[in-house]
């Protein structure tokens, strides 16, 4: 397998959080977006919408989307699993990582922060303003959902789907200088995620295309 | 069940299709987002987060996140699936239900079209440039998937997950005046999914809250 992603890339760190727990190999593919490599044509024939990550089976065939490509591996690899064996389990998990992948990360990720200082002409305390706003609703919301059903990760003694969402929005979180404080059982879940090697192997800081 | 939802809400209306392709029935329980009836005390008891689409399991157990719950409901409910059998096209069916539901839906729901207005000062014209700009970006994505394999739904000869969030984007796209050309397998499906009876009981005009 091959893994087209970019160190700093939040749905990229996702993914390789998920392959590192499944203990596979991976060929890791840097993209460097900050540079707009995903809009060169060596990238837009692997993806047309220029978006990473994208997971390339050794068969040829390429996954897009992030939250799609973890459920495939965990289909594709079961062992250790990354939902629940439960329906309700399921579900909770799937929303979790959803507040994550549909409530805060869209709006913040880099094409939309270049829209608005390019098109809306939002300046640095604007911009930022409008990162934390997200940030803080949308963990606000998570922290509420495991506030009401305690455990050490996002659900329950594992890592889950939720977790490989989670990790990374706290990293971009910390680097926006986001307000953590009150979310006690997000950062345990955070803190739990990150005495795992998986995690640890998955960061930014440990990828091949890492810069300072 | 119970479903907590509002007839505009295009989270909401993707779980009424995948109710009524499932044939099952619920109880329809109005939140009107308009007036702000989520941020009011009988809804935040239901949910902290203020968001709907909420369903409420006849065990009194709640599910929130439209896409969460519909894989619910599959899960509960196989038939008719709304995921493909094989692993390799449930991934590529939920890589395009998440074009929509974390590439376009975000930007341009209510709470973001507020902020943009109040808080960033955006003017009509620039709130519309906006919407019209995600909304463009996203559907061409999805056309170039959809392109790529083509079908008489977005994936495969019967309904989806896909067709569950891509038809109350474009309800929403044809509301904000969006450019719809160039986009024929999109909307071949889109009419495809509107000849359907399921598809035109759960769409805004049928709603029982429904407001011209």
């Amino acid at each position: 397998m091959k893994l087209y992603n970019y160190f700093r890339s939040s749905a990229s760190f996702r993914v390789r959080i998920a392959l590192e727990l499944k203990g596979l190999g991976y060929g890791y593919v840097p993209v460097h977006l900050a540079k707009g490599e995903q809009k060169q044509p060596g990238f837009t024939q692997v993806s047309a919408e220029g978006l990473v990550p994208v997971l390339e089976l050794d068969g040829g065939q390429r996954l897009t989307q992030s939250m799609a490509i973890i459920e495939y591996l965990d289909e594709a690899h079961p062992q250790p699993p990354l939902l629940p064996a439960d329906a309700a389990g399921r579900a909770r998990v799937r929303a979790l990582a959803q507040i994550i992948a549909c409530e805060i990360h869209p709006l913040n990720n880099l094409r939309v922060l270049k829209y608005l200082v390019h098109e809306l002409k939002a300046g640095d305390s604007a911009k930022n303003a409008w990162y934390q706003h997200w940030v803080r609703l949308g963990l606000q919301s998570y922290e509420a959902q495991l506030a009401a059903h305690p455990s050490p990760f996002s659900h329950g003694s594992t890592p889950t789907l939720a977790d490989c969402c989670l990790v990374p929005q706290i990293f971009n979180a910390q680097r926006f200088d986001c307000d953590l404080a009150g979310l006690p059982r997000t950062m345990a879940a955070f803190d739990a995620c990150m005495q795992l090697g998986a995690f640890q192997k998955a960061q930014p800081s440990a990828c091949p295309d890492f810069e300072a």
